[in-house]
């Protein structure tokens, strides 16, 4: 049996490796943008690329570096507040809407912080790190994967803005058109069920979110899911159905958020009525036509627009917890950002559930809540999940732009039910 | 035994008695104000007291009458839209914030409506009526008991508004001070346990909102519920350890809206800074001494308040599951509209738990969803509930202006997380 | 030569016919009205006609009887801070939007407190006040005139704005329809004028607000007036040449504030695209056809949509000037609140101008500020005007709800440039 | 007597000397700015540095090479309507708020434009072009100066936002500390005046605005005018003696406004409470003193803090008529662009009115109307001006930004009475 030091050792070579990895990809995914594009910021939920650059080493020079690493120097002693995203605890922060003021620190001294923080990490896994520090390391690579994400989102909402509405990357290639499976249902008896994960204090290798514990007991009624997602065509035909003018589809809420707000498709649609072309979408390889997508996931929903959709096909959102009982056993494969797709793809014609991970995140039908028993991480690393458990709505499975390494059945992601900047989705479900 | 017509006919015949008692507590409750007062609308989720008299009369003309008594004469043709609420499915209605421009009809004439329906609906009772019919008089009744407990919460803060803050009523004598007993906290094992009702469609006796429906089986783990409300003085000690100031106890969403509304103390709490009189609360009785009310529950909390005070004490909130199990086997007593109170009184000294209903609505810790296999009612009066599911949250037995033939132990109430005009606090609870 | 005494004595005498006078044709125009509809307040600028009955006679307490009566007993402690208007040197003041919850004090109470006053104002004006005093009392019937005005604008809006438009008063017999005789131009040579007026301080039956202050030269430049003011069917030819979607017609900020609005005619008329009936404007009789008032002055305009009329038919608005000189000779006849018309009617064929008083308040090109060597009258009497001085526009000539002994060929109306709810139209004018 | 084209030919060369000045002039001042810099759009007045850079390179193009230039290719088609900023004629355009999110094209390609549009305006110069065309260019030229100065406005406030605070440039060597003379009052004797110019329509080498004609007559009351302009020492004597907390000494519309914005001191004063450091100043060397800054003109204040100082002082702000008579016969010197403070220095101590020209725009009393016989530019270019005058107050003379070429005694710059982001201030004037 290995001594707890050797253990620790293996795990922080590990981690060193994945840390490398991850720290990497979030580079590379940046690299087609210029350091203008990098200081837009097109709507509130949003931030620049460039900040995101310097939070996630942020995060690394204040819960590991700052705590853990003796004789760290800290890059620059401003960026302390001044990359802070949320932490109260931590001592005040500027106002997210300023974060596009922020032309200095240039680019090229935040890539200088990158890789202050990225020496230093890497001489600390080196130094036989406390587990503490072990354990922030890895949560901080999973808050690097978040920020990755959102750079994807971000960064997609940011050149949709501008009025030349530029691509990320070309469309190298059109792959041909698949055709997406009839949907069939998959029925679950339901019965007592394990959600959530209690993870081992002990175990190094093993990482989860707080808002992901403890496992517990949950019991479920009898249901069905979907095989597949919800596709463009099968949106396209809500639309056409009026969907958008009938209020009884509708939560009240929702209606009036739609109204206030002009929806009348997803985010990203546009519908040329000077040339009769018909629908776009666009995607980060700009817009492209509609009927080239209409066998991909509709993405880009906010919840009432999930939710409306399967009102008006006679079916419902799924719950988080029958999401997670019938992922629980699936392998983790689909449709992520290594596949360089950056856009949901049409289902594929296997057996049993498609595209449970990756394309989109599914809306559910549950409030973002805590588990019984749920505890937050303690200090100021307790505000990371739990003080947003209000007025949220659960997404599971993970998108296109989601990293492979970071998703799981038992992921909660959680958002407004009006955010549409997300690559959010559906699946029905239904009663059986 | 009896056949369905007899069955029927005894029902109509309770459902008379029934109905007169309501519509009578309805005018007597406004007996005390003037036409004036009953334009007032103070806040965007309140309406005028006159056109809850209204609107509570336009429910049976529309859903009773219309549909089930030949040769009913409406009362008005302009009143079947003027005083429609929010049933998108009956056509067009005036915004809600045009209720306050509603001198005309004036007063007067809203009193012959009402009355102009009692007697339809009397002589529609007395004429043997379709079941449905009978069914939808009993939500009517409901629905009326609604608009009473709405006509209390609107008055008060419409008086309240008043720079003079007027009284409803004069406080006739102040009733000796309570003291109330230290917290206990009652063990529950948890397990599974059933939750809401699923009724007998062919038992017209029994009434329940769709939202309870149908029963179905919860997984609850153990835990444990105060004995009895917190207290004006216990939620005094919150403020006066600077509770509004310390962010760590708050949800990130409460910690924004109550910073943006700069609240520094549950609504209707004034501190006169000039005088040194230290704390007054406002209610129906006009102001008084936070000292007079130190033993009595406090109430007119949001969500989020509730939730940063459990969080400071260390506690939770409860589940509505956990709530509804605890109070399924207890008698639907305690301080209600009946009692004249019109404010939460201190709790006594019982075994058990006490206060589980009347004296204030008690947030929860779940958010308004359907319960599984949730089906609204058809047509219109699909909208009365179910439409509402998102962003509100649950709160269970009642208040202190609820009727007490109105409450049960399955009741969902629901607002959102930053409400407070109505009626609401908070009972702790905690894991075992 | 008369005493200063006995000149004060005549002035009393005469005021008090007036102040009886002035205060009966306030009480007169709101007897029609019912409690209920004295308390609606439907848009940001107008008060309950009941805060009006109250604050005219607030004034008369504040400024005269609390300073001038000799044990004078005010009516009611809380009235002096209650029922202020706007002036900060007197103290605080409720928000204005609050008018809408003063349900209490009752318009029992209200009357009785006119009452009160009317008996200390007559009983002071018999005790040889001074003169100051008689100023003041003056300066009070002004005040009263300019709220009875604001009552019928204030209640038009009101009943308007309930979804049932009622009418403030039947239409009684339609008058035999009037044709606007043709426009002609009535030219003025310019050259030095005398503006404003500097009343001897002595002369106490001689009244100017001080905004009208001291007469002084201004030099004006050859320019004509239109005969007459510009009629409903005249602006709907603007209408249907697309005036409200031609932003070369608009000042920038007009044209921005048009589209926030969605104004596409002035306030209060109202197109039935459903029963192809055309265009009916709503007045205190209630709704009327275009077509029975399209000969009579267009009313309830913005500055903007004069100023992009007067573009449209390329001539200009007059300024402040221009039209205090064309008016000083004219007699002070016209359309005005006791011809009972309540509306514009249309012009004579009469020789020269024509509606320069009465009608309609005609907006002109002038900014509102002070005269050369303006002083606001001392203490808190000089918030009355001097502090509206910036970002208003100037109207002339006094409107159809104008009680005719208020205006004067000097009179300066003013209101912010996006107001609607006036009698406000206007009159063209050109260079020569 | 030179011929028309001999006079076409020098004019067109001492045009493109100028054109070339003030082209590099533009670019010299963006010289210390990054491209990141360059995004940034702190507030909703304010456009990116790099907008500007386009925008004015835009207007030649558009207004000139477009229309008189033979054979000219356009740089890019999109950037026709990419970089319009109001010209409603010209087509569609982006929301302004929309300019921060043009991070491409990026800097080079504008800069690229800048250098095609450079070479075909010398070009086109060199081409005999026709009088009109001359006239374009040199408006082009009086375009481009206002962009420099607006950038030398926004990229201040943009600097400032980013709460690094960073300078624009270092402050090299501070100057010894001037002592602002005191102030005393020069005498005018009013009556008739000429106020604006009417040029010479054939006379190319002179230039005004359409706002500043034409020229016509106007009568002065006698006045007088402080012979400097308000120090920020003078200015803080305001604020210690409650300025901000005294409603008799503001307009409604400025309290309103000075409280809701929660104004306590001018734009870019910074108290630092913590340190009892006293108050310190953001200029664009980055902040300084207070104590450095005394003797210098306060800057940065709106209108209604100017009006308020001055009614605080017992004295009133000129008409933008009482300031062009006195300072028509001064000549156009003092501290602009060219200097290099890019803030206002103190006065000097010679006779009569100092700093007329330079250091800070001051507020005048008169609202920005049309003068008598105004007639804007024929097509698009009528929009530059005209569209705007509405809500705006005149201010005059130009401030440090201003380059010292663009200024005149006639020019008339204006803004809403709450701007502070520019660099406005103000001189006292009295009546005699």
């Amino acid at each position: 049996m290995p001594t707890q030091t050797s253990v620790s050792n293996t795990v922080a070579a590990d981690l060193l490796d994945r840390f490398r990895a991850v720290r990497a990809a979030t580079l590379a995914f940046a690299a087609p943008l210029s350091p203008e594009d990098m200081m837009v910021q097109s709507c509130p939920e949003a931030s620049p690329v460039k900040w995101h650059l310097a939070h996630s080493s942020w995060f690394f020079e204040t819960f590991v570096l700052a705590d853990f690493a003796a004789g760290y120097e800290p890059f620059h002693p401003d960026f302390r507040w001044l990359f802070n995203s949320y932490y109260n605890s931590l001592g005040d922060m500027p106002e997210k809407k300023l974060r596009a003021s922020f032309s200095r620190p240039p680019l090229d001294q935040i890539l200088a912080f990158r890789a202050h923080v990225d020496a230093a990490i890497e001489q600390h896994l080196e130094s036989n790190p406390p587990d503490e520090s072990l354990r922030r390391i890895r949560l901080g690579l999973e808050h690097e994967q978040q920020h990755l994400e959102l750079i994807a989102t971000d960064i997609k909402h940011a050149l949709f803005t501008n009025p030349l509405h530029p691509a990320y990357l070309p469309l190298s290639e059109r792959s041909e058109e698949k055709i997406a499976p009839p949907v069939e249902y998959v029925n679950f008896a339901g019965g007592l069920t394990q959600i959530g994960v209690s993870p081992d204090p002990a175990a190094l290798d093993q990482f989860v979110f707080d808002n992901e514990t403890p496992r517990h007991t949950v019991y479920l009624q009898p249901f069905a899911l979907a095989s597949r997602l919800v596709t463009c065509a099968e949106y396209l035909a809500f639309i056409e159905d009026h969907g958008y003018t009938r209020p009884e589809l509708w939560l009240s809420e929702g209606w009036t958020a739609m109204r206030h707000e002009g929806w009348q498709a997803p985010l990203y649609w546009r519908r040329d009525e000077h040339t009769n072309a018909g629908w776009s979408i666009y995607t980060l390889h700009g817009f492209q036509a509609l009927d080239d997508l209409s066998e991909t996931p509709v993405c880009h929903l906010s919840f009432f627009e999930a939710d409306a959709f399967a009102r008006w096909a006679g079916k419902r959102l799924p719950t988080e917890f029958e999401w997670e009982h019938a992922a629980a056993t699936l392998p983790l494969t689909g449709n992520m950002l290594e596949s360089g797709a950056l856009h949901p793809v049409a289902a594929g014609s296997g057996e049993g559930l498609q595209q449970m991970t990756g394309d989109v995140w599914e809306w559910t039908a549950s409030g973002y809540t805590g588990y019984p028993g749920y505890r937050p991480l303690p200090g100021a690393l307790g505000e990371y999940n739990g003080k947003f458990m209000s007025s949220q709505v659960i997404l599971r499975g993970g998108s296109c732009v989601t990293p492979a390494s970071h998703i799981r059945a038992s992921y909660r992601n959680f958002f407004g039910p009006a955010t549409r900047w997300q690559f959010s989705g559906l699946r029905l479900a239904q009663d059986v």
